[in-house]
């Protein structure tokens, strides 16, 4: 039974990998992630465009979620058409063909106990 | 006097257990919940459903928010059909028969100091 | 010149007040907040409910907030009709005579480093 | 291409910056922030009222994020007409004459380990 929910376009204005970390990887590697949820029948092309302080925004970086499925997708592990820096301030927009819902989570593990955030993403 | 709030469809797009803890439990165990309220005047019966990243749906999960009453279910301790992997991504879906509002919290004692995370779940 | 900004009922499903606390006074006490902006020229008449998992709501808890003011309520000072047991999970419902903002945020010191958790409340 | 998503008016109704820091500056330093993104074609401008709880709102604070860019405005550095006090409650109103979307972060470096929380900041 197909439970349709989301939109198809999403904003994360917060962005930023943090440039370095503590404890084992990859389970405390600081990392920025787009939580991607596809509930429906159809496959979803999704378009990420990255958006900088002070130069043009990147992209799109393309990737597919699959029907029924989420996907946590790592900003530390897009490299096409290339690589996010680190330590750096970006914002992101979300597109895809099918309804999906996103929601924005960081670990920064900077210091020795690590600081966690999450958010729904912005949506309208 | 019914102050009726809420929506009967609701995604929570992160989902992940911290696979072990510090500190007494249940107090400090890591968890993450889903906690609902429903300020009708029926009790409202809840279905979640829970979406990974490399196999079908499971569920659903029934359970019963009474009527004017707040539920906090930790994933977690959700068994049946199955309970959730630790350590793995998922997504959830929730739907009630009545309004209600969900708002997701994840507690992380896998080192020292715990992390808390918090949103209110994504609805439309 | 009026702003007018926001709505004038809100739900925080999360409601947990930690029942102890590390660091100095009133700073690091463990606590539980709704942040209320009133953008509009009108003093808005609050009243918060507050629902529990196992017993009928209690309130309302009645409060105003000043016509072009911010107010950082904290739950663990509401006495009238009776203060919120700590340690325990509630939920609450914010209504006003005029448009307002609510912010939800948790200070959970019970660890030496405390946590802290904030979403925009949920509104309709 | 312009992928125009946002809205023109925001709120975030908790502001608190925290009144001192551990670790090194400006990285670990305190500080609350707004993020913004202007997806569009056009320079947004932006304003900033700050409400606080016992006087009048101050400002706007004016400033530009230029097309296609995000700025991550850290509410600490702003000083004209006056800088905002640390350690004292208050809340924000951002307006601009172009869609934006905006999030909310704070980086509290009080103790030693530091906690960070977001959430996307409430648009109607």
């Amino acid at each position: 039974m197909e439970q349709l929910i989301g939109k198809t376009k999403w904003a994360i204005a917060e962005g930023y990998i943090p440039p370095y970390s503590n404890g084992p990887a990859p389970e405390f590697t600081s990392h920025e992630a787009a939580c991607i949820l596809n509930t429906s029948d159809k496959d979803a092309y999704v378009e990420i465009m990255i958006y900088f302080s002070d130069k043009e925004p990147v992209g799109p970086y393309k990737m597919t979620v699959e029907a029924r499925r989420t996907k946590h997708i790592r900003f530390n592990n897009l490299d096409d058409p290339q690589p996010i820096p680190v330590g750096t301030d970006y914002s992101s927009v979300i597109t895809s063909d099918v309804p999906i819902v996103v929601q924005h989570t960081r670990l920064d593990s900077r210091q020795a106990k690590n600081a966690l955030i999450t958010t729904i993403a912005y949506t309208e």
